[in-house]
């Protein structure tokens, strides 16, 4: 499972703190935290940042990057900032991740920026139209943004599709929706298509004591079904013991004793 | 899901020693805390019991209903002691359950049993021959114990079917043999077969405070594959909400933000 360390967002009011005042010492910090933790993408959420978005960016990639030596997951609507971030990063660390294109024409260019600096791209399966309905819908949304990706020059094994979660606790038949639809996208291509999702949207709205319970258990049976990468928090130990376990069940880790301290 | 509540068992202190000295208070508390924290069939383990089996038995039974108005779920290997019990077994509170028969011919006679006292009976998918290799030898002991429950007069809707869990820590790929035998089976029959596991054999030689993780874990995936019950701690909370959290990703439970109290 790949872990895409989701702390460093600029709805933190310490990271936007940070953020506002080119501060690196903090977010340099949760990235260093976040990678010791298992993370293998720092996620970096600017939000829109429509005004200074592109020298903010290329800070945040320039100052995280300084200290881990980690690709990152760049995280924003504003295209210009985006690739201000492509530039700056250091792909000896990997090759960047770009969260995200959607089928909404605007959101294209995400697809032309990912060709021409060699990044790898998250796909969520969400059109112009509204909200997916169920598995199938997402997985014809998926194969529409399939064909675009190859018009635009991606490579199919550079696409994560994301089914979107969304929150249990007034959609609660989305759930399963978008577990078969991690299972349907699989087999969408063969070698199969890479998957991934932003866990936590699963427990949006639901009292602060229980999110962790429901993250867990839903990760459990997205991995279950082949989920490749989720965005997350690394630094949640029981979310990660899970994690570790769900693997020890599906053959991904040889059992130890000692497993959960790897 | 059906929870079938394993701590009246002789392997604890506390229990062996209100069976030797016919105590019934410290055996009816702990069928009550099980039925009240959500059991539906109370586990009445009295091991082989070779000597005053048929006695101890049908005091175990008529001690427990005195208090719980539940379903016991008779479990030992000697075939008087178990007869005894279901003929002491008050079935105005719900059928009994027999734990268990195998695929060896020594243990057909619970199936006798069975038809006689009009009780449920699970199915162990194990024979003579040792342990099943993986999901498919499961399944053909299945087919032929689904035979054999017919020449006895047992009908197949009170026969669960159980994989036989395995200690991960030692034999770690039949974790998944057993989960995908709770799919397999049932599709032996329509209506679908029903299935059953005694949980905290996946977790038996871990250390202990990695053990409800592992079970925890364990459960969710199996429920998944339409397990129709456990033989399980109901007192474990964390055990019971990942269940109950589960339920609801299965759309077997209406999400409320109360759910875990019910």
């Amino acid at each position: 499972m790949i872990i895409i360390g989701e702390k460093i967002s600029v709805i933190a009011k310490k990271v936007r703190e940070a953020m506002n005042a080119r501060d690196p010492k903090p977010i340099q910090e949760l990235a260093d935290v976040q990678w010791k933790a298992g993370a293998h993408f720092i996620d970096v959420n600017i939000g829109p940042a429509e005004e200074k978005g592109e020298d903010l960016m290329k800070w945040m990639v320039e100052s995280i990057q300084a200290k881990v030596h980690a690709p990152l997951c760049l995280d924003t609507t504003n295209s210009s900032a985006l690739e201000a971030g492509l530039k700056a990063h250091n792909n000896q660390w990997g090759r960047a991740l770009i969260n995200s294109t959607s089928n909404d024409p605007e959101r294209f260019v995400m697809l032309e920026l990912a060709a021409k600096h060699n990044a790898q791209i998250i796909a969520l399966t969400v059109g112009k139209g509204g909200l997916p309905a169920d598995a199938e819908e997402r997985c014809a949304i998926a194969a529409d943004m399939m064909g675009r990706a190859a018009e635009y020059g991606v490579p199919l094994e550079d696409m994560f599709l994301d089914p979107l979660i969304l929150q249990v606790c007034t959609t609660q038949d989305q759930a399963m929706h978008s577990i078969k639809a991690i299972k349907m996208f699989q087999e969408l291509n063969d070698p199969p298509m890479k998957t991934v999702v932003g866990l936590s949207n699963i427990s949006n709205g639901v009292p602060k004591q229980m999110r962790g319970l429901i993250d867990r258990v839903y990760l459990t049976l997205l991995m279950y079904e082949g989920l490749t990468a989720a965005i997350m928090n690394p630094l949640d130990k029981e979310l990660m013991d899970t994690l570790k376990t769900t693997d020890v069940f599906l053959g991904k880790t040889l059992y130890a004793h000692s497993y959960l301290e790897m």
